[in-house]
This record gives structure tokens, C-alpha cells and sequence, in this order.
């Protein structure tokens, strides 16, 4: 057995059966390799920011982390904003980079370059395997690493990969459980919520499921606390059933105003919030100078079990939650517009699809929108670097084959990643994606007045470096030169038809909502 | 006067009058001093790996850098594949790398990253400017940085862009000259051409002149060297007039071959030949064993005056060249494949023509066949990154806007950054790109046979991975998505008229050659 033989058959024995890639010539034995060892599966997508999307996307939805398979530095360069995704939204990720045969470094050859000063910065465990027969352990390192939510990249010589390593699979590592919130914190939580101030709950992390969402309603209910969740958590469940929840909005104007008056801020999951960016006249801190915060729960604890006790603590067991009732919205009429869409959306949304959103300024009323839709797991951008969301739609398609994707995109992000449009047509993934096309970089308009930069008015040269539209994008041509079924809609009659078709249809449809 | 609006001054003032960027808020005050300061024009690219190989582009054929504008870490990430590319090619590269305004720093936004981290493994000069008043200086010293063939990385915080910069515009810098080769190494090496041994003079680094060709020729006829150019030279001086050269091969196997024998080797620029990868029974080293090396000249020497020297020092300055003639093969009939494909474009190939070759096994033929083709410069993908090939096609074009560009693209290499088809449309570029369509990784199908992965036969997994013909990729669609005029070619015929047709258009137009 070799040292790809070797690693594969451990990442199978540990569940990482998924492998997203694409290859290089130092990573031809690991490509060599899936034939030999059974049970590993292998998706490739055409640029490697698609596969470390997807694999992001695939670890949300099945808790657990595929592998990315990728070529030297340039690889990793092409696959870092993704990564730098993933890290944000604490999902587990396991990158697998060839490098040159450690024989090989010394030559300074083209494609030499220090691969773990580039994984540094985006991974929180950087390791390389320099002789074959270290490989089984170094990957079941590798896995452990990632299950906790972890960014954990390997580093692979290829003559660590071709070399013998008798060893055959690595040890088997418990998956670890979710570490249980200490007491002491929960005592300090109980006596915020009993201490009669006006008090936020924040709920954020990895993934704030229903559950979540439904025991803070009922310590809100029992307490008089608002509920919240951070801007962009990176999977929550919503739509009917689920417990109410304040967004926190994304423009720290109106964020400092959602958290107007909060005296006390219990962050469960969630970081302390922040804005997104600097502005020359906004402070940093979104919470009311003063207010006291407290750190409940980290992302990789015991968030369900820790909202339990806290309710069992304040006696309100017997609380019930305010739930979100469905309650679909009427089919509109009138102007194709980003709300017209959002409510068209909100109607059809079939029960249990995954909402992948990076739907930018064009897609901003569908998450408002779908409150009271079907009940759905809704997966955000965790860390700003767009080009994210066609790839986590066809990783999230691939972790759960038999529910709905569907991806809002804006134009401009997109065009970042339009490649995964030709895995989702190779792995004929059921993903319908609405492209919001408006022909600029919309947020940046916004962002530009908010920066006050020359007035907030951009003169000619800013403004053309905002537009998209010259040359217009058909995004219907670009997505059947892929393999991909799409059609182009002009008013809410087209929308609403293509939709409906589109989350019926199998295999993955596009519509360019021309906006 | 704000940071931004003196950063731009200077770099005007340094002869840097052109900026690739895909901006985002982090910039904006930046984009917004393009309006406020004359001189810089600024080309919006719709991913930064299209930015960053533009720049490498233009600098190769401009003679001086450009300046890229980039968004974070994240940015910066995309556009790593084509930044290390131009470092392996000595390519001049100016960075600036907006980041969160260092007030902002403390909070762990989404987008925070560490940039310098990131741009490390790919720069030779990492600066964070952290005052505006420092700008116009940091600047200068990134352009010296830069001019002198380094990539140079200047992050530049939002605060220290919108802050009062009262400076104005920064130094202005001397270009460095190339500095001369130091008389004992030409001492040398005429001991080493005079020594009656069998020697090779290699001609490599950032810019092998049609004069460097001509002087390595004469050389060579006055004292029986072989001279080799190395075998992705940054860029090359070819076709009619130029001196007689060959090519080191691409595969390890035949560049043994052809350096066998050789005792001696005279590195003009170029660097000890190695092995593109290793493989498990091939040497890294490519001169034979024993094989006396001297480095001549490094890629910032004068190499032309140590050549004219040298050859003044052997007494041969009346000896002539071995020129290559004009020579232009007849239109081919028949078959289309590589070699049709070939001849056709060294028979239609333009007087001064760039051609930018990332064809990669659909496109080998293409170097030797045009030999004796119409005189132009040829630019070869220096890092291995793939990618490279449409990005720099538009910064040529940018830098040479009278000349025709042609740009060679495998299929797999295209989808990479495809997105520069937009801003070839969008600056309206006289490119034709020839996209060789084959299908599927053909490098990687004769690299799995080279290294023997599974004694060299890919089984079904792994011939799937090198597969990508499933589905079939239309770039006549892709491209006219994007607003660039396009055919498919599926004889010689349809071939020759395209490619003449293409040659004489304005504007961009791709031919999808299926082969």
C-alpha cells in the first residue's frame, strides 16, 4: 500500500468519503488511488474556488467535513477566499495539498512555493506528512482537527504519496461531542436574565437549528429578552415551526439601532458584533457602549443543552415559544422587482430546501420574506469573500440529495465562481439558481456613499468601476455553455413560471432575473 | 489631499498609469481618487485572478508595472495563482491591497485577514503603510520595488486611504538601469568557450531579445556552443530575423536528451534547468552529471552588452548570425488537429504579433511551427499556475494596443479565469483567443502514464477526474455571454477562415477549435 492508498483508506474509515478536487500532476497517485481503496467518492470542479465552496457547502448540511484535493500553492491560492469562508463560519474543512516530492524542494522548480505560508493564515492547523509512513496518523489528525470545526490542512509530497506505508488505514478518532457549557456561566446568564435589564440573546456559530431558535423564544418569553442572530450565522433553521429571531442587519447603521438600549447582551454561538466594515464616522462595536456582555456559549459547546438548563434554571419549563406560523404569501402581480421575487419565492419554497444566499443587494427581501415559508435551513456567507454560493449549492446538493437547493446569487458574485455551474450539471444536482442581475456592483454603490468618499457621489471613473453592465452578461448563455438549463425573465409572469418549473424540474436550472 | 488621492499621485507621477482592480469597500476611497487625480486609467477585471494576470501581461510587454487594486485577503487569494506566476517570471508587479482601516483591526470582522501572512510566500516586498502621510513615500519605494522586476505588495489600511495626506505626491524614483554583468564572469566564461569543450549557453529570465538571439547565435558560430533558451521564457523574440535557438523541452525525458553530452553550461539569464516535477525515477537536475555551470548573467543584468562583450572578447564580432528566414508554410488541407492548427497560425500570424501561450497539449505544435513565421513576441506561462493565458492576453493588449494579440488557451486553462473574455469585450481588445477543446486534461493523461500512478493506467475514477467532456463545455456560448464574438471549428477549413477573419476584426473574437 502506498501513502495516498494509505490516506484515503483513513479518511474512509473516519467518514470522509467525499473528496472535491482538482488535480495536478503531484497529485496523480492520490487521483491513482481512488480506484484502489473502495468508498471514496470524487467530485471535480474546474477551478478550485468551486471545490473549496462546495466543500464548505457539503460540511454545513452533513456535519461533516469532505476532503478538498488541491494542486501545490496556486491551488490553494484559487481555493483561499473559500476557505477564508469557511474559517469565518467555524465549518469543518480538511484540505489535502500535493506539493513537490521532498526530493523535488531544493530546485526552486515553476511551481515551487511555500504552500504552508499560504495555508497559514486560513487554517487553524497547518502539517506536513514527510515520509509516507506518518500519513495514516497525520490524516487522522487531519480529521479530528476538522470535526471540531476546524480548518485543518495537510500538506502531501507526492513522494510521500507514492512512497510504501505499510501501516494501511490510521486509527479510527472519536468524532468529539459537543463540550457542555460550564455552570458557572450559566449562573452568570441566569442572573443577567433575573437582573430586570433589557437584555439580548444572540444566537450565532455554526448552526443555529430550530431547536435553538424555539428554547431562546421561550427564555425570551419568560424574561422579557429580545432573541437575535448575528448578521450572517452560517446555517439557521427558519420558516413555520421554528422560534422567533431578530436578524441583525447588515448596515451597522441600523444595527446600532436594533441594539439600541440593550443593557446586556448574552452572546450564544455568536461573536461580539461588529460592523462589517470601518466607516470614518461609525464606531466598531455594535453594542451600546456600556452594555454588558457575556460569552454563554462558544460555537463547538452544547448550545441546545445549555438553552435547556438555562430554562430549566429561571422555573419556565412550561413556557411555550412564539413560533412562526406558514403563512405563504399571495403569488404577486405588477413589476418584476427584488420584492416581487423575494415573495414569488416565498410561496413556492418547497418544504425543506436549503437557501444558499449570496443573493447581495438584489436578493436582500428574500431572508425578511420567507419568515413564515416553509421550514428551511437558510446558509449565509460567513466571511465576505464572494464567489461563494454557486459552489456551497452544489456541495449542500451533494450532502443532501434528496432536498431542494436553491442558490440566490448577484451578478457580480457569480462571476467569481461561475465555473460550479458545470459540476452541478455533471453531478446532476437538484439546484435551482436565481441570478439577481441588476449589471452592477450594487453593494459597492451603497458602500460608496456610506464611505462619505468624495461626497458619497462617485464621479465618472468610480462609477464605470461599479458597472457591470458594459458588456451586459447573458447569464443564459454562459450557464447552457455549461451544461446547464436556464432562461432569462423579464416580468413577474416569467419569474413565477420559471421558478415553478425550475423546482420541479430535476438536475439544476438558472434563471437570470433581469432586474 | 487624502492617501488615496496622493498614493495615485505618485504612482502617476512613477510612470504607473494604469490600474487592474476589482475593488470593494476597503477601496472605495481609492476609486473615488481616480476622479479626483488625471492620469490613471483604471481596468475593471470581474475576478482578481484576471487582475493580477493582466498586470503580468502588461508589464511584460509595457516594460514597466501596473499597478493591481485588490480586495483584502480574499482578493488577494484570488489573484495569488497569476501574482506567483509573475514572480517565477521576473515580472515587475505592484500589489496594493486595500484592508480594514487599522481602528478597525481589534474586531475580527468577517473580512479580516491576515494580508501580509497571504502575500509573503508570493512577494518579494510585503509593506502595510500605516499613516497617510506616509503613503506617497511607500509608494515610491513599492514602484522601485517593482521596476526592478519584483513583485511588491503594498497594503494599504481604508483609514490610511481617507486620512489627510498633506504630502502630495511621493518621490519620484530613478529607474534603475540593468546593471552590468561583472567582467569576471565574462572572464569565465571565455575561458569556458575557449576550453574545447561541448558547451551550451542558455538565454532565459524576463526578456530574450530578438539582439540577445542574434549575439548567442554569433557566439555560438564563432566557438560551436548550442544555445538553448530555456523552456518557458517570460518572454521571447521569435520568428523571421531573429538567431537560430532551441527550445528546452517541457518533459524531462527529452530535455535529458537534449543536454546530453553537454560538459559546460553558460546561464545567461536563465536558471539551472530542472525537472518541471519530480517523478519517481527521473533526476530533478536536467544538465548531465559533471556538467560545469556558471551563472553568466541573472535575469536584472545587462545581458545584450555582456553578450556583445563576450563576443568582442573572442575576437567574433564579424562573425555573422544563424538567422531564422521568413518562411511561411503553405494553408494546410486535411485534418483539423494540433499541427493543422499549427501551420495555419504560422501562416496568418501578423508582422509583431504577441502570442500568449497557454495552449498547453492542444497548442504544442504551435511554437515550432511558427519558427519562421512573421517576427513577434511570444509569452509563456512562467509559474505553472494555470489561468494565466486570457488574463495576460488582455494586459499585452493594453500595453500594445497596436499590435495583435493571440491567445492560445486549452480548454481546462480557460475556465480558470474565463471571465477575462468580459474585459476584452469591455476595453474593446484586438485578441483572437484559439481555444484548444479537447475535452479533458491532456497534460494530466500523459503525467499519470509519467508517473506511473497504477503502472500508468487510470482507472475509471481517475480517467473521470481527467475527463471534462462531461458535459461538453460550449465557449461559443460562454463567450458570447460575455459580449465576445465566437465560432466553432470543427474542420481546417472552418479554421483558416476563422482565424483570417479574426485577424482582421476589430475587437475581441474566440474560435472554439474541436479537436
Amino acid at each position: 500500500m502506498n501513502g495516498a492508498e494509505s490516506l484515503i483508506n483513513t479518511l474512509v474509515a473516519n467518514g470522509v468519503d467525499l473528496c472535491f478536487t482538482n488535480p495536478g500532476t503531484s497529485e496523480m497517485h492520490f487521483v491513482a488511488a481512488l480506484d484502489e481503496v473502495p468508498g471514496m467518492r470524487c467530485v471535480l470542479g474546474l477551478f478550485e474556488g468551486v471545490v473549496s465552496g462546495a466543500a464548505d457547502g457539503y460540511a454545513r448540511m452533513a456535519g461533516k467535513p469532505a476532503a478538498t484535493l488541491l494542486h501545490l500553492g496556486p491551488g490553494l491560492g484559487n481555493a483561499l477566499a473559500n476557505v477564508h469562508n469557511a474559517r469565518k463560519g467555524h465549518v469543518p474543512m480538511l484540505n489535502i495539498i500535493g506539493d513537490h516530492a521532498t526530493t523535488h524542494r531544493q530546485f526552486d522548480a515553476p511551481l515551487s512555493s511555500d504552500i504552508a505560508g499560504i495555508a497559514g493564515p486560513v487554517s487553524h492547523w497547518v502539517h506536513t506528512c514527510e515520509r509516507p509512513e506518518h500519513i495514516a496518523e497525520d490524516a487522522a489528525e487531519a480529521v479530528r482537527r476538522a470535526a471540531a470545526g476546524q480548518v485543518a490542512t495537510l500538506i502531501l509530497p507526492a513522494d510521500v504519496s507514492w512512497g510504501d506505508s505499510p501501516g494501511g488505514a490510521g486509527p479510527v478518532v472519536a468524532r468529539p461531542g459537543s463540550a457542555p457549557v460550564p455552570a458557572e456561566r450559566l449562573q452568570k446568564a441566569l442572573g443577567m436574565l433575573r437582573a430586570g435589564k433589557r437584555t439580548g440573546i444572540m444566537l450565532g456559530g455554526r448552526d443555529v437549528s430550530g431547536e435553538q431558535t424555539l428554547l431562546a423564544s421561550r427564555i425570551a418569553r419568560a424574561t422579557g429578552a429580545r432573541v437575535f442572530t448575528d448578521t450572517f450565522p452560517t446555517r439557521v433553521r427558519r420558516g413555520a415551526g421554528t422560534g422567533r429571531v431578530e436578524r441583525l442587519p447588515y448596515l451597522a447603521e441600523f444595527a446600532l439601532d436594533a441594539l439600541k438600549g440593550l443593557e446586556q447582551l448574552i452572546l450564544v454561538g455568536a461573536a461580539s458584533p461588529v460592523s462589517f466594515f470601518a466607516y470614518p464616522d461609525l464606531p466598531g462595536r455594535l453594542a451600546p457602549e456600556g452594555c454588558d456582555e457575556l460569552v454563554l456559549a462558544q460555537p463547538g459547546e452544547d448550545i441546545e443543552q445549555a438553552l435547556e438548563r438555562l430554562l430549566e434554571l429561571l422555573d419556565a419549563v412550561n413556557v411555550s415559544p412564539d413560533v412562526y406560523p406558514l403563512e405563504l404569501p399571495e403569488l404577486p402581480s405588477g413589476e418584476l422587482d427584488a420584492n416581487s421575487v423575494a415573495q414569488s419565492l416565498a410561496h413556492y419554497l418547497p418544504e425543506n430546501a436549503i437557501v444558499v444566499d449570496e443573493g447581495i443587494t438584489g436578493g436582500m427581501a428574500c431572508f425578511p420574506m420567507t419568515a413564515c415559508a416553509q421550514p428551511h435551513d437558510w446558509l449565509n456567507q460567513t466571511g465576505g469573500a464572494i464567489g461563494w454560493g454557486l459552489p456551497a449549492a452544489v456541495g449542500a446538493a451533494l450532502a443532501c440529495p434528496d432536498r431542494r437547493v436553491i442558490c440566490l446569487e448577484g451578478d457580480g458574485s457569480a462571476m467569481y465562481t461561475l465555473q460550479a455551474l458545470w459540476t452541478m450539471a455533471r453531478e446532476h444536482l437538484d439546484i435551482t439558481v436565481v441570478i439577481f442581475n441588476n449589471r452592477r456592483y450594487g453593494i459597492l454603490e451603497l458602500e460608496f456613499q456610506r464611505t462619505g468618499a468624495r461626497g458619497g457621489t462617485p464621479g465618472p471613473k468610480a462609477a464605470s468601476s461599479l458597472n457591470i453592465g458594459s458588456p451586459d452578461m447573458d447569464f443564459v448563455d454562459m450557464a447552457r455553455g455549461m451544461g446547464v438549463s436556464a432562461s432569462t425573465v423579464a416580468t413577474i409572469d416569467e419569474f413565477k413560471q420559471a421558478l415553478e418549473q425550475a423546482l420541479a424540474a430535476p438536475g439544476p436550472r438558472l434563471i437570470d432575473v433581469l432586474l
